[in-house]
């Protein structure tokens, strides 16, 4: 086990009806507050006016800016620490998902850094001090809402970088499963894609000796695998949507990467990809992991093993390790496609060959990825053909 | 699921050397502190002069106050009090186990509490505002290095009580699994049963779809009893070491209860029986809590035959659950006796039962114990005896 730095101080009120608590949880935080939110969804759920009654109840003053779009645009941060600034606001309330929630970071860092936000997303900059957020989740699937991460997409160019900093964590988040009734299959199921690769991408470590971390994982995957279907057969079972939502955010607080090293690569890959295409980043990541773990699986087979074991309940062929990791690789791309009706191949995203080259050059432009198996130009453009 | 609240903002700066920092993340937080332990374990292991040194060069002047007992004690909690509000201490580093933990935070609510502090634990009076701990942790058993938690004994009437508060949960806590290397086999064995049944206080609910939960607990369990009898084979191994330290404060630092009931009543009645006789809190666990499971396991067949399988390997007899249930009570009761070489009755622990009555009295005489199944003093008392 690696030593470890761990804090998620989120305060997490999850349940029914706790989105009404919103403007008394805001009121100890600020006065006077950006409210952030997407395309209008939370109007159609009627979570808008919720949000509005509690704040204005507190005496709450808010400025709106909605607009966020999924894979959220640098432009839209700048407009929103503008306002901030002009209106000498404090602090952000996400009302939305991941891409709320990473936007509102974005300007939550923004405000308090002196040179262009943007520095931070190309590592030319460090954050210091940040706004305050707060986060009504309506989409379970960044885990966002508890993380310190914000992922932000610079439209010149079409980049997709990512921050990570503690002090971007959420002050608190509110759940309410019912919020997420609505939330189409498709969404549901890329949602489940992004929280289970979540889990992935730590799991797959070089460290040894990780045990409560591996342990902790498979407990979460296997929550995450089993419900899923479940919910989308039955979109309005409250326990199902509720395990999903509260294993959603486990799966990214950081908890499960205690101790070890982390991989990440095929979330960076993915960035490339949807950061040119537009591609939910979910369905990006069904697509690419799957290649990912071919690729790379021969490097820790017992890995392997073990996780198609005690995720997918392979019976251990002891004789043939590696006959039981590749079956734990096929038994996930069968769930993605059986069980939540995904594509498997960058085609089916309508993500032409064509341009594989410029995209293996842009993820490794900075050096090698992930940390499991190194990375280079050429490793990112064999796993992007394997996922054609 | 239940609605829930969340929150474990407590720093986790766990791993080899991480004492030495002790100094630069107090500074952050205090200039003039009270330095908290127990009967000198520290001094002999060089943690205390470690700590001394690094204090000294972060700049933070120290009053010490030692000699924390187990089953930490009122009039020292008093005492600590007095120098606070003496010496104008507004932070109190806790260099120790649960006793010295616990003993912390009383001194940090005492200090704030207008009234007497004991009112707190007979639930006479709320907290409203604490000093700030920090801590050491040098044996990883109570889980109080992140709980909001803590036990106190007064000597007069030998009353052992609790109160739970969020302000109470460490500001930080250092871990170096290093530190525990010199604990006696004993401890460790009691520091495990006290991790185990944190964990299962909370994983006999009646709440229903408590999925992920569940299988936190059940990863969290597996991963401590796996561990420990090999801290006993060889306690310098570090990865050892380290897997329990850390599934101890993952034990209780309140995630494997989000969503659910918990029950407490074994613990509850250990505070009666270790109240009075001193018996060490995990070995007075280790003989209650499966005298508790065969007390109470008829009430939910199902989730003990969970238990027994997903924790204890048990293969599920579908035709006869009660059997299967059963035998993962066994499991763990040979477990404690033949792993981790612990008493399973109270005679053993020379706990007479000429007292059985009015342990049972006092334990209840608030009113029943426990949620999972109510007890009353005649159950209490039916407990104790299958206990003898």
């Amino acid at each position: 086990m690696l030593n470890f730095q761990f804090v998620s101080p989120t305060k997490i009120i999850f349940g029914k009806n706790t989105e009404e608590k919103v403007g008394e949880e805001v009121k100890k935080l600020s006065d006077k507050i950006l409210l952030h939110y997407g395309q209008g969804s939370i109007k159609k759920i009627g979570l808008y006016d919720i949000v509005v009654e509690s704040l204005k109840k507190a005496g709450v003053d808010f400025v709106e800016l909605g607009g966020v779009q999924p894979n959220p645009r640098l432009s839209l941060v700048k407009k929103g620490i503008e306002i901030c600034k002009k209106e000498k606001i404090n602090f952000i309330l996400a009302v939305g998902g991941g891409s709320v929630i990473d936007s509102s970071k974005a300007i939550a860092a923004g405000v308090k850094y002196e040179g262009d936000v943007w520095e931070l997303y190309e590592g030319k900059g460090t954050l210091k001090d940040a706004l305050s957020v707060g986060v009504i989740l309506t989409i379970p699937a960044a885990g966002s809402e508890a993380s310190m991460g914000s992922v932000i997409t610079k439209e010149e160019g079409w980049y997709k970088r990512a921050i990570n900093y503690d002090i971007l964590r959420p002050k608190f988040t509110i759940m309410n499963p019912e919020l997420t009734y609505s939330l189409p299959p498709f969404q549901t199921a890329v949602g489940t894609v992004d929280m289970l690769t979540h889990v992935m991408e730590r799991y797959f470590t070089n460290t040894k000796n990780v045990d409560l971390t591996d342990r902790l994982s498979e407990a979460t995957m296997r929550t995450i695998i089993h419900n899923a279907p479940l919910a989308l057969e039955d979109p309005h079972n409250y326990n199902v949507r509720a395990e999903i939502m509260w294993a959603g955010t486990v799966a990214h607080n950081g908890l499960l990467g205690t101790g070890r090293e982390e991989d990440w690569a095929t979330h960076d890959i993915e960035h490339e990809v949807s950061g040119i295409y537009d591609v939910a980043h979910g369905a990006g990541l069904a697509v690419l992991f799957p290649a990912w773990m071919k690729y790379v699986y021969r490097h820790d087979i017992n890995r392997f093993a073990q996780y198609a074991t005690r995720v997918w309940n392979v019976e251990p062929d002891f004789f043939n390790l590696e006959k039981t990791a590749l079956e734990g690789i096929k038994r996930l791309e069968n769930y993605y496609k059986e069980s939540l009706n995904l594509p498997l191949t960058l085609k089916e995203l309508k993500v032409p060959d064509d341009r594989f080259e410029e995209m293996a050059e842009k993820a490794t432009e900075k050096g090698p990825l992930g940390n499991f198996v190194k990375l280079y130009k050429e490793d990112v453009l064999n796993i992007l053909k394997l996922a054609k």
